[in-house]
């Protein structure tokens, strides 16, 4: 006899084939007859663990754990560092508890509204949405700002293919905002060093990956004159400045630091070991006395998915000790994978995300087939019962890129009292996403490879203070 | 009552006691006493362990061990890394252990014989003396040049003090030599990366010490079309293609193997763990694409004390793996501290060599102070028993700087016969620094800040094939 989280799998796979075979418009008896083993198998998983079967809600483990209400609570396996994002929870990484483990700051509605206040802007919906949800010295960076003194944007990407998908999109989508709204000079650090030391993949690739990378990067409308894209592997060896800074901190950080902030071990490579060192460098001005010249007071903002954070703990652990400004950090939720949020995307896997690549064709294809639905099993059971948009993968790609914060709502309402239908709502992110993506792809269209040297030359950079 | 050694070590505190006492002119009675006081010692020596006191022979450890004879066997406590050499015996590393340990091979005098008939000229004294002693490949070297294939140089220095002494130059005159007999390339690696992550010294401090080590090298004669002289904290940030060989050197070594070749621990900063990828890379000719382009076949030999051969045990192991030509080697011995063959000498210490900077007078006075002389403590014993060249510090650095072989044939014999007194020989030595030293602080007067400079500009080099 099969286990219960057998038995929960088992489910989750069936009802995964019912909307496959639905999507592909199946003959109806094949239909009905999946449906139909689909009820029997919520049968058997009621009568086995005394509980509805609910998509993204695993059983418990063992048999005396506390009230189902308490287990919305349980993170036990989450797992969150820059290379592994993990959870059981369909609804994502339980982020309240991450802020906690990670000693971050929620950004608070108080912030939200002061960024307005000193920009004299409506914020960003990542903002008005908890997509960036944790920071830490942002009031630092805007104490600062009203004073008149300047600071600067850091992100980066690890280009680990040449193509990027719409989830890779969200840091830069909002840095973009970011020095729009304060008029701030940018650099974006391509990490294909680490991408070399970390995947089966050679120097070659992973430097033409970065120049791919550049373009979609500079497509989202990055001011040229105040922007510098680089490469680690070309700018490495043509910044002495920013060498001497990777030094300064390789001397300051331990093994022993590094494996308990990494969980580095002792067979890791020593290029693994001492990576960190390079992505911190740029969190210091003058790591780019082209732009900052020998200043190394211009204070560093780092806009970046959460899972990012291990290591700006690190550099804000060793700024003091060499003189530096701790950088000030923005973090992001995770973009949740076509199948659910429990992992983030693979960009090795071409259908567990929307890449910016794809034609409309494919967006339609990959939502209507992949995209993990929260809604009920039958047209019937959708409309009684109402559908979950908190474990709705097209819904949560809705957070992200719909920008109308009614319209989101009601589609939100309308799903949850049951109005809306699973199709619908794929219909209307699909109607979201085709326009979108293509608008992209016809900005990087245009972009030349003359753009693409400008953006990553070492340069100074025009901005107001 | 005393052990055997602690006895042992009063004895040679009392012997340096004498020697300086006799240094400095004391009175007359004040000479008696301690000779009398070092007599008396020396019996209670024999009395005690049933032989004779000699210096640089400390007391057996246990009481059952071998015979006399045997002793000279023991190195048990020889320590030789890059950071350290230690030894317990006057004479110095066990050298013909120390290649059975490292796995190199010696250089036997049919290599001498080779160099000498590949090359058309008298091999240098440093061969012709075991002073370069062991070797890696060498016969492949020689191989390829006798094919018309080319071969580079590549040699370096740790700059950790402004000041360099006479035993830093050893590897430098043996590669100015092998340049002018070969006519080939050379590239010369100031680490000052290395010196600042081991040293309590500010990155700007090193990179200056940088500079000053620089014109000492320059001043040993190095032709300027085939010599390259690069700071690490300059060359770094001054070449990807040196960045690339780093990473890729960076990736195929785990922390496991730096840690069973270098000792590392877990408390050790991440910058000393990945730096030996540092000093692997100028092995590889495509580092250095201003001189060699993007060829990679261009083979490396390196000559450098045996203390650094881990760093290219390490090369040498990941070469193939990353599709490059194993470096070759040439080991010189360790250049021991005027205090004596047990220790490398210390740049911190200015009595424990002659430094490049001192005067005449300097010369004079350190020599006759702090060099540790294998002669008896009086005129007498001397005359009737003849001293030992083999731990006499003036003897060995006569080996180092005395070119002629006749003559310094002679001075070993009669200073073992007892003919010649360790002032006569020291006299010597003294007679053989001064113009030395003075010359080389000619030449290093005439190297301007322009021939600086152009040394340390990567650019193409000239040689002939």
């Amino acid at each position: 006899m099969s286990s219960p989280m057998e038995l929960y799998e088992q489910l989750t796979a069936q009802g995964l084939a019912v909307r496959e075979i639905k999507a592909q418009k199946g003959e109806k008896a094949e239909v009905e007859a999946a449906v139909q083993r689909l009820l029997r198998m919520k049968e058997d998983y009621k009568h086995l663990t005394g509980r509805d079967y609910q998509a993204g809600r695993p059983p418990a483990r063992t048999d005396d754990d506390a009230d189902p209400a308490e287990d919305e609570e349980e993170d036990e396996d989450d797992q969150v560092d820059p290379w592994n994002v993990s959870t059981s929870s369909a609804k994502g990484v339980d982020y309240a508890k991450l802020i906690v483990r990670f000693g971050s700051c929620k950004i608070e509605q108080e912030l939200v509204d002061r960024i307005a206040r000193v920009t004299g802007k409506t914020p960003h919906h990542f903002l008005r949405r908890g997509i960036f949800f944790s920071h830490r010295d942002m009031h630092q960076i805007l104490d600062a700002y009203e004073s008149q003194k300047s600071f600067y944007l850091y992100t980066g990407r690890g280009p680990s293919s040449g193509a990027m998908h719409v989830g890779h999109m969200i840091p830069f989508l909002f840095t973009k905002w970011l020095q729009d709204v304060f008029d701030v000079p940018l650099v974006v650090q391509m990490t294909d060093d680490e991408k070399y030391l970390w995947k089966d993949l050679s120097l070659e690739d992973c430097h033409r990956y970065t120049l791919e990378n550049a373009r979609d990067i500079i497509a989202c409308g990055f001011h040229p004159d105040k922007t510098f894209i680089f490469s680690d592997l070309d700018y490495m060896g043509a910044s002495p400045a920013f060498y001497r800074n990777v030094v300064k901190v390789q001397k300051h950080v331990t093994f022993n630091q590094v494996k308990g902030i990494f969980g580095f071990t002792d067979s890791d490579c020593i290029g693994k070991i001492s990576f960190p060192a390079i992505q911190a460098a740029p969190s210091f001005s003058n790591s780019f006395p082209q732009i900052f010249g020998d200043r190394n007071d211009v204070q560093c903002l780092i806009p970046c998915a959460i899972d990012q954070d291990p290591y700006f703990r690190m550099t804000r652990d060793v700024a003091p000790r060499i003189g530096y400004l701790k950088p000030a950090l923005l973090h992001s939720t995770f973009f949740p994978a076509l199948q659910g949020a429990q992992t983030k995307m693979s960009a090795s896997d071409a259908n567990s995300s929307i890449f910016l690549t794809d034609t409309a064709k494919q967006i339609k294809n990959k939502v209507n087939k992949h995209a993990f639905s929260g809604g009920k099993d039958t047209v019937e059971e959708h409309r009684k019962f109402g559908g979950n948009p908190d474990v709705d993968v097209s819904f949560m790609y809705l957070t992200f890129f719909l920008e109308d914060d009614e319209q989101l709502e009601k589609i939100r309402q309308d799903y949850r009292s049951g109005a809306l239908l699973t199709g619908e709502l794929k219909k209307c992110l699909i109607e979201t996403l085709q326009p979108m993506i293509a608008a992209h792809q016809e900005r990087r269209r245009l972009v030349t490879d003359e753009t693409v040297r400008q953006f990553m030359t070492p340069r100074k950079l025009h901005f107001s203070r």
